[in-house]
Protein backbone atom coordinates (compact mmCIF):
# COMPACT_ATOMS: atom_id res chain seq x y z
CA UNK A 1 0.00 0.00 0.00
CA UNK A 2 1.60 3.17 -0.96
CA UNK A 3 0.05 6.52 0.04
CA UNK A 4 1.26 9.38 -1.71
CA UNK A 5 1.18 13.21 -0.15
CA UNK A 6 1.18 15.90 -2.86
CA UNK A 7 3.46 19.24 -2.17
CA UNK A 8 3.22 22.19 -3.82
CA UNK A 9 4.73 25.88 -3.35
CA UNK A 10 2.68 27.70 -0.42
CA UNK A 11 0.74 24.44 0.94
CA UNK A 12 -0.64 25.11 4.21
CA UNK A 13 1.47 22.09 6.61
CA UNK A 14 -1.32 20.92 9.07
CA UNK A 15 -2.98 20.17 5.75
CA UNK A 16 -0.59 17.33 4.73
CA UNK A 17 0.70 16.35 8.32
CA UNK A 18 -2.62 15.64 9.92
CA UNK A 19 -3.05 12.81 6.78
CA UNK A 20 0.35 12.05 7.14
CA UNK A 21 0.46 11.38 11.22
CA UNK A 22 -2.92 9.19 11.20
CA UNK A 23 -3.62 7.41 8.04
CA UNK A 24 0.24 7.03 7.42
CA UNK A 25 0.64 5.45 10.38
CA UNK A 26 -1.33 2.20 8.64
CA UNK A 27 0.49 -0.87 9.13
CA UNK A 28 2.68 -2.00 6.52
CA UNK A 29 2.00 1.51 3.92
CA UNK A 30 4.58 3.29 2.57
CA UNK A 31 4.08 7.37 2.35
CA UNK A 32 6.37 9.31 0.05
CA UNK A 33 5.87 12.99 -0.33
CA UNK A 34 5.86 14.03 -3.68
CA UNK A 35 6.12 17.19 -5.71
CA UNK A 36 6.95 18.53 -9.41
CA UNK A 37 10.31 18.54 -8.19
CA UNK A 38 12.55 16.57 -5.47
CA UNK A 39 13.66 18.81 -2.58
CA UNK A 40 12.26 21.13 0.06
CA UNK A 41 8.60 22.77 -0.25
CA UNK A 42 7.79 25.60 1.11
CA UNK A 43 4.68 26.42 3.27
CA UNK A 44 2.47 29.87 2.59
CA UNK A 45 4.02 31.51 5.17
CA UNK A 46 7.49 30.27 3.93
CA UNK A 47 9.13 29.47 7.70
CA UNK A 48 8.65 25.86 7.09
CA UNK A 49 9.61 23.49 4.43
CA UNK A 50 8.98 19.61 3.66
CA UNK A 51 10.67 17.92 1.59
CA UNK A 52 9.67 15.94 -1.49
CA UNK A 53 11.47 13.06 -1.97
CA UNK A 54 10.07 11.62 -4.74
CA UNK A 55 8.80 13.68 -8.14
CA UNK A 56 5.17 13.28 -9.08
CA UNK A 57 6.83 11.21 -12.20
CA UNK A 58 8.23 8.53 -9.74
CA UNK A 59 5.32 7.65 -8.40
CA UNK A 60 2.61 7.05 -10.54
CA UNK A 61 0.40 4.68 -9.28
CA UNK A 62 -0.18 5.20 -5.86
CA UNK A 63 -3.09 3.12 -3.93
CA UNK A 64 -3.90 6.90 -2.08
CA UNK A 65 -3.37 10.09 -3.41
CA UNK A 66 -3.63 13.12 -0.45
CA UNK A 67 -3.96 16.56 -2.61
CA UNK A 68 -3.56 19.51 0.76
CA UNK A 69 -4.81 23.22 0.08
CA UNK A 70 -3.46 26.58 1.05
CA UNK A 71 -2.82 29.59 -0.94
CA UNK A 72 -0.43 27.90 -3.27
CA UNK A 73 -3.77 25.73 -4.56
CA UNK A 74 -4.52 28.93 -7.03
CA UNK A 75 -2.21 28.47 -8.99
CA UNK A 76 -2.03 25.47 -9.30
CA UNK A 77 -5.47 24.93 -10.75
CA UNK A 78 -3.39 25.62 -13.84
CA UNK A 79 -0.91 23.34 -13.57
CA UNK A 80 -1.15 21.21 -16.02
CA UNK A 81 1.45 18.61 -15.23
CA UNK A 82 -0.19 18.37 -11.58
CA UNK A 83 -4.05 18.04 -13.11
CA UNK A 84 -2.25 15.68 -15.66
CA UNK A 85 -0.57 13.66 -12.85
CA UNK A 86 -4.30 14.03 -10.69
CA UNK A 87 -5.54 12.32 -13.32
CA UNK A 88 -3.69 9.40 -14.30
CA UNK A 89 -3.41 8.32 -10.48
CA UNK A 90 -6.54 8.29 -9.81
CA UNK A 91 -7.02 6.15 -12.47
CA UNK A 92 -5.88 3.81 -10.87
CA UNK A 93 -6.03 4.94 -7.11
CA UNK A 94 -8.00 2.98 -4.37
CA UNK A 95 -8.74 5.95 -2.66
CA UNK A 96 -8.50 9.80 -3.90
CA UNK A 97 -8.40 12.01 -1.11
CA UNK A 98 -7.77 15.67 -0.20
CA UNK A 99 -7.85 17.91 2.89
CA UNK A 100 -9.02 22.05 2.56
CA UNK A 101 -8.63 23.70 -0.35
CA UNK A 102 -6.76 19.83 -2.16
CA UNK A 103 -10.40 19.41 -3.18
CA UNK A 104 -10.24 22.58 -5.46
CA UNK A 105 -7.56 20.69 -7.36
CA UNK A 106 -9.18 17.14 -7.77
CA UNK A 107 -12.40 19.38 -8.81
CA UNK A 108 -10.38 21.04 -11.33
CA UNK A 109 -9.08 17.97 -12.45
CA UNK A 110 -12.34 16.91 -13.38
CA UNK A 111 -12.22 14.45 -10.48
CA UNK A 112 -15.40 15.66 -8.58
CA UNK A 113 -18.23 16.27 -11.36
CA UNK A 114 -21.28 15.73 -9.75
CA UNK A 115 -19.63 14.13 -6.55
CA UNK A 116 -20.33 15.11 -2.78
CA UNK A 117 -17.63 16.84 -1.59
CA UNK A 118 -16.09 19.54 1.02
CA UNK A 119 -13.70 22.13 1.40
CA UNK A 120 -12.42 24.93 3.68
CA UNK A 121 -15.77 27.05 4.66
CA UNK A 122 -14.31 30.04 2.84
CA UNK A 123 -14.12 27.48 -0.78
CA UNK A 124 -17.50 25.82 -1.12
CA UNK A 125 -18.62 28.25 -3.09
CA UNK A 126 -15.81 27.92 -5.23
CA UNK A 127 -15.76 24.10 -5.22
CA UNK A 128 -19.81 24.21 -6.64
CA UNK A 129 -18.38 26.16 -9.68
CA UNK A 130 -16.11 23.57 -10.45
CA UNK A 131 -18.58 21.01 -10.34
CA UNK A 132 -18.91 19.69 -7.12
CA UNK A 133 -21.76 19.38 -4.79
CA UNK A 134 -19.98 20.74 -1.18
CA UNK A 135 -21.76 19.34 2.17
CA UNK A 136 -21.21 21.19 5.19
CA UNK A 137 -19.93 18.12 6.57
CA UNK A 138 -16.19 17.44 7.84
CA UNK A 139 -15.53 14.88 6.20
CA UNK A 140 -17.19 13.03 3.11
CA UNK A 141 -17.05 10.04 1.28
CA UNK A 142 -18.12 10.07 -1.73
CA UNK A 143 -16.84 5.91 -3.36
CA UNK A 144 -13.29 6.54 -3.29
CA UNK A 145 -13.51 9.95 -2.62
CA UNK A 146 -12.56 11.55 0.41
CA UNK A 147 -12.55 14.90 1.17
CA UNK A 148 -12.27 17.41 4.44
CA UNK A 149 -12.98 20.60 5.65
CA UNK A 150 -10.48 23.25 5.95
CA UNK A 151 -6.55 22.84 7.75
CA UNK A 152 -7.00 20.21 11.12
CA UNK A 153 -10.18 18.28 9.35
CA UNK A 154 -7.22 15.92 7.83
CA UNK A 155 -6.69 14.76 11.05
CA UNK A 156 -9.96 13.43 11.22
CA UNK A 157 -10.24 12.41 7.60
CA UNK A 158 -7.37 10.43 8.24
CA UNK A 159 -8.93 8.72 11.22
CA UNK A 160 -12.20 7.90 9.45
CA UNK A 161 -9.95 6.34 6.52
CA UNK A 162 -7.89 4.57 7.87
CA UNK A 163 -10.75 3.16 10.15
CA UNK A 164 -11.97 2.07 6.42
CA UNK A 165 -9.22 0.12 5.39
CA UNK A 166 -8.24 -1.43 8.72
CA UNK A 167 -10.73 -1.50 10.80
CA UNK A 168 -11.95 0.53 13.73
CA UNK A 169 -9.34 -0.83 16.23
CA UNK A 170 -6.42 -0.07 14.04
CA UNK A 171 -7.89 3.81 13.90
CA UNK A 172 -8.31 3.66 17.61
CA UNK A 173 -4.93 2.74 17.97
CA UNK A 174 -3.52 5.72 15.95
CA UNK A 175 -6.28 7.83 17.93
CA UNK A 176 -4.82 6.54 21.12
CA UNK A 177 -0.98 6.75 20.38
CA UNK A 178 -1.40 10.24 18.74
CA UNK A 179 -3.59 11.25 21.94
CA UNK A 180 -6.39 12.67 19.82
CA UNK A 181 -8.65 13.50 22.43
CA UNK A 182 -9.30 17.17 21.35
CA UNK A 183 -9.97 20.02 24.35
CA UNK A 184 -9.85 23.07 21.91
CA UNK A 185 -9.99 26.27 24.71
CA UNK A 186 -12.37 27.79 22.48
CA UNK A 187 -15.73 27.12 20.53
CA UNK A 188 -14.59 29.23 17.43
CA UNK A 189 -13.62 26.36 14.44
CA UNK A 190 -16.57 26.50 11.95
CA UNK A 191 -18.66 29.94 10.92
CA UNK A 192 -21.50 28.63 12.52
CA UNK A 193 -19.66 28.90 15.55
CA UNK A 194 -17.40 31.54 15.80
CA UNK A 195 -18.17 35.30 16.14
CA UNK A 196 -20.16 36.48 12.94
CA UNK A 197 -17.32 39.74 12.89
CA UNK A 198 -14.74 37.45 12.42
CA UNK A 199 -16.30 35.05 10.09
CA UNK A 200 -17.40 38.69 8.20
CA UNK A 201 -14.25 39.89 8.26
CA UNK A 202 -12.31 36.36 6.45
CA UNK A 203 -14.84 36.18 3.54
CA UNK A 204 -14.48 40.10 2.98
CA UNK A 205 -10.43 39.28 2.87
CA UNK A 206 -10.85 35.63 0.90
CA UNK A 207 -9.17 35.15 -2.23
CA UNK A 208 -12.44 33.78 -3.24
CA UNK A 209 -14.50 36.85 -2.50
CA UNK A 210 -15.87 37.60 -5.85
CA UNK A 211 -14.92 40.81 -5.63
CA UNK A 212 -10.96 39.87 -5.31
CA UNK A 213 -8.36 38.69 -7.88
CA UNK A 214 -8.17 34.96 -8.46
CA UNK A 215 -4.29 34.73 -7.62
CA UNK A 216 -4.33 36.16 -4.66
CA UNK B 1 8.67 38.31 19.10
CA UNK B 2 10.77 35.23 18.23
CA UNK B 3 8.96 31.22 18.22
CA UNK B 4 11.79 29.05 17.97
CA UNK B 5 10.81 25.05 16.92
CA UNK B 6 13.13 22.53 17.73
CA UNK B 7 13.67 19.79 15.79
CA UNK B 8 16.08 16.54 16.07
CA UNK B 9 16.41 13.27 14.34
CA UNK B 10 13.15 11.05 15.08
CA UNK B 11 11.23 13.99 16.32
CA UNK B 12 7.04 13.16 15.51
CA UNK B 13 6.05 15.62 12.98
CA UNK B 14 2.51 16.70 14.38
CA UNK B 15 4.05 17.62 17.52
CA UNK B 16 5.84 20.39 16.01
CA UNK B 17 3.54 21.17 13.16
CA UNK B 18 0.46 21.43 15.47
CA UNK B 19 1.96 24.10 17.15
CA UNK B 20 3.23 25.75 14.07
CA UNK B 21 -0.12 25.98 12.57
CA UNK B 22 -1.38 27.56 15.75
CA UNK B 23 0.79 29.54 17.92
CA UNK B 24 2.70 30.17 14.52
CA UNK B 25 -0.08 32.44 13.26
CA UNK B 26 0.36 35.17 15.91
CA UNK B 27 0.48 38.11 13.98
CA UNK B 28 4.12 39.79 14.00
CA UNK B 29 5.92 36.39 15.05
CA UNK B 30 8.82 35.03 13.18
CA UNK B 31 8.75 31.13 13.72
CA UNK B 32 11.87 29.26 12.81
CA UNK B 33 12.37 25.87 12.91
CA UNK B 34 16.09 24.99 14.68
CA UNK B 35 18.12 21.95 15.41
CA UNK B 36 21.74 21.28 15.59
CA UNK B 37 23.10 21.60 12.23
CA UNK B 38 20.55 22.62 9.15
CA UNK B 39 18.97 21.08 6.67
CA UNK B 40 16.29 18.80 6.55
CA UNK B 41 15.42 16.83 9.65
CA UNK B 42 13.75 13.19 9.35
CA UNK B 43 10.87 12.21 11.62
CA UNK B 44 10.92 8.54 13.52
CA UNK B 45 8.91 6.92 10.48
CA UNK B 46 11.86 8.34 8.16
CA UNK B 47 9.32 9.24 5.31
CA UNK B 48 8.97 13.05 5.89
CA UNK B 49 11.60 15.32 6.54
CA UNK B 50 11.14 19.02 8.05
CA UNK B 51 13.78 21.47 7.55
CA UNK B 52 15.80 23.11 9.87
CA UNK B 53 16.49 26.74 8.54
CA UNK B 54 18.78 27.92 11.63
CA UNK B 55 21.15 25.82 14.35
CA UNK B 56 20.09 26.52 17.78
CA UNK B 57 23.16 28.74 17.89
CA UNK B 58 22.02 30.90 15.19
CA UNK B 59 19.30 31.72 17.91
CA UNK B 60 20.37 32.08 21.07
CA UNK B 61 17.04 34.21 22.72
CA UNK B 62 13.47 33.07 21.04
CA UNK B 63 10.92 34.81 23.02
CA UNK B 64 8.88 31.16 22.83
CA UNK B 65 10.86 27.71 22.65
CA UNK B 66 8.82 25.01 21.27
CA UNK B 67 9.81 21.42 22.49
CA UNK B 68 8.37 18.31 20.19
CA UNK B 69 8.24 15.08 21.22
CA UNK B 70 9.23 11.57 19.60
CA UNK B 71 11.07 8.48 19.75
CA UNK B 72 14.58 10.18 19.23
CA UNK B 73 13.76 12.29 22.36
CA UNK B 74 15.78 9.34 24.21
CA UNK B 75 19.26 9.81 23.25
CA UNK B 76 18.33 13.59 23.09
CA UNK B 77 18.33 13.00 26.81
CA UNK B 78 22.16 12.46 27.07
CA UNK B 79 22.52 15.27 24.41
CA UNK B 80 24.57 18.07 26.40
CA UNK B 81 24.86 20.55 23.38
CA UNK B 82 20.67 20.31 23.11
CA UNK B 83 19.88 20.49 26.86
CA UNK B 84 22.90 23.32 27.01
CA UNK B 85 20.87 25.23 24.61
CA UNK B 86 17.12 24.76 26.45
CA UNK B 87 18.82 25.55 29.47
CA UNK B 88 20.19 29.16 27.77
CA UNK B 89 17.19 30.21 25.97
CA UNK B 90 14.94 29.86 29.01
CA UNK B 91 17.27 31.92 30.64
CA UNK B 92 15.72 35.23 28.65
CA UNK B 93 12.51 33.34 27.24
CA UNK B 94 8.89 34.54 27.70
CA UNK B 95 7.36 31.07 27.17
CA UNK B 96 8.97 27.47 27.36
CA UNK B 97 6.76 25.03 25.60
CA UNK B 98 6.93 21.21 24.99
CA UNK B 99 4.42 18.75 23.06
CA UNK B 100 4.31 14.66 23.80
CA UNK B 101 7.94 13.32 25.38
CA UNK B 102 9.34 17.04 24.86
CA UNK B 103 8.96 17.55 28.26
CA UNK B 104 10.96 15.03 29.09
CA UNK B 105 13.84 17.19 27.70
CA UNK B 106 12.60 20.39 29.52
CA UNK B 107 13.37 17.98 32.39
CA UNK B 108 16.45 16.46 31.79
CA UNK B 109 17.63 20.48 31.49
CA UNK B 110 16.21 20.89 34.80
CA UNK B 111 13.66 23.41 34.27
CA UNK B 112 10.86 21.58 35.03
CA UNK B 113 11.57 20.78 38.66
CA UNK B 114 9.01 20.88 41.16
CA UNK B 115 6.42 22.17 38.44
CA UNK B 116 3.17 20.75 37.14
CA UNK B 117 3.57 19.47 33.62
CA UNK B 118 2.33 16.92 31.36
CA UNK B 119 3.72 14.93 28.36
CA UNK B 120 2.74 11.60 25.96
CA UNK B 121 -0.10 9.30 28.59
CA UNK B 122 2.87 6.61 28.31
CA UNK B 123 5.43 9.10 29.57
CA UNK B 124 4.40 10.37 32.49
CA UNK B 125 5.78 8.29 35.05
CA UNK B 126 9.26 9.16 33.40
CA UNK B 127 8.33 12.90 33.63
CA UNK B 128 8.20 12.29 37.47
CA UNK B 129 11.37 10.77 37.78
CA UNK B 130 13.13 13.80 36.32
CA UNK B 131 11.84 15.75 38.77
CA UNK B 132 8.32 16.92 37.30
CA UNK B 133 4.37 16.57 38.69
CA UNK B 134 2.85 15.21 36.18
CA UNK B 135 -0.99 15.94 35.88
CA UNK B 136 -3.57 14.38 33.65
CA UNK B 137 -4.37 16.94 32.06
CA UNK B 138 -4.25 17.90 27.98
CA UNK B 139 -2.45 21.49 28.57
CA UNK B 140 -0.68 22.55 31.61
CA UNK B 141 0.48 26.07 32.63
CA UNK B 142 2.92 26.37 35.41
CA UNK B 143 4.41 30.22 35.19
CA UNK B 144 5.72 30.32 31.96
CA UNK B 145 6.32 26.88 31.17
CA UNK B 146 3.55 25.32 29.21
CA UNK B 147 3.27 21.94 28.43
CA UNK B 148 1.12 19.60 26.17
CA UNK B 149 0.25 15.49 26.17
CA UNK B 150 0.84 13.37 23.08
CA UNK B 151 0.99 14.68 19.51
CA UNK B 152 -1.87 16.30 18.78
CA UNK B 153 -2.06 18.02 22.12
CA UNK B 154 0.08 20.84 20.77
CA UNK B 155 -3.09 22.46 19.06
CA UNK B 156 -4.58 23.06 21.97
CA UNK B 157 -1.73 24.40 23.37
CA UNK B 158 -0.98 26.38 20.75
CA UNK B 159 -4.44 27.66 20.79
CA UNK B 160 -4.41 28.50 24.67
CA UNK B 161 -0.63 30.19 24.37
CA UNK B 162 -2.38 32.59 21.97
CA UNK B 163 -4.99 33.60 23.54
CA UNK B 164 -2.63 34.45 26.54
CA UNK B 165 -0.48 36.13 24.22
CA UNK B 166 -2.54 38.04 21.97
CA UNK B 167 -6.06 37.50 23.35
CA UNK B 168 -9.10 35.62 23.03
CA UNK B 169 -10.60 37.23 19.78
CA UNK B 170 -6.63 36.36 18.11
CA UNK B 171 -6.99 32.74 19.01
CA UNK B 172 -11.09 31.99 17.82
CA UNK B 173 -9.75 33.20 14.51
CA UNK B 174 -7.15 31.17 14.34
CA UNK B 175 -9.56 28.49 14.81
CA UNK B 176 -11.63 29.40 12.28
CA UNK B 177 -9.01 29.72 9.75
CA UNK B 178 -7.59 26.10 10.16
CA UNK B 179 -11.41 24.84 10.83
CA UNK B 180 -10.34 23.21 14.24
CA UNK B 181 -14.22 22.13 15.25
CA UNK B 182 -12.77 18.40 15.83
CA UNK B 183 -14.76 15.44 15.22
CA UNK B 184 -12.69 12.23 15.73
CA UNK B 185 -14.70 9.36 14.60
CA UNK B 186 -13.76 7.52 17.46
CA UNK B 187 -13.61 8.32 21.58
CA UNK B 188 -10.20 6.59 21.97
CA UNK B 189 -7.94 9.88 22.26
CA UNK B 190 -6.87 8.57 25.92
CA UNK B 191 -6.28 5.77 28.10
CA UNK B 192 -9.57 6.12 30.07
CA UNK B 193 -11.53 5.85 26.80
CA UNK B 194 -9.63 3.49 24.75
CA UNK B 195 -10.35 -0.39 24.81
CA UNK B 196 -8.54 -1.35 27.56
CA UNK B 197 -6.60 -4.16 25.41
CA UNK B 198 -5.33 -1.69 23.68
CA UNK B 199 -3.98 0.72 26.27
CA UNK B 200 -2.32 -2.52 28.37
CA UNK B 201 -0.75 -3.12 24.48
CA UNK B 202 0.97 -0.09 23.94
CA UNK B 203 2.02 0.05 27.85
CA UNK B 204 3.93 -3.13 27.94
CA UNK B 205 5.32 -2.45 24.36
CA UNK B 206 6.68 1.10 25.46
CA UNK B 207 10.02 2.60 25.50
CA UNK B 208 9.54 3.80 29.23
CA UNK B 209 8.63 0.53 30.41
CA UNK B 210 10.30 -1.02 33.29
CA UNK B 211 10.70 -4.21 31.14
CA UNK B 212 12.61 -2.91 28.08
CA UNK B 213 15.88 -1.17 27.49
CA UNK B 214 15.52 2.78 27.76
CA UNK B 215 16.91 3.65 24.40
CA UNK B 216 14.43 1.97 22.00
Amino acid sequence: MQIAIVLFDRFTALDAVGPYETLGRLSGAETVFVAERTGPVRNEAKSLALTADRTLADVPHPDIVVVPGGPGQTPQMADAALLDWLRAADATSTWTTSVCTGSLLLAAAGLLDGRRATSHWLALDALERFGARPTGERVVFDGKYVTAAGVSAGIDMGLALLGRIAGDEAAQAVQLMTEYDPQPPYDAGSPAKAPAHLVERFRADSRFSAGRARSR
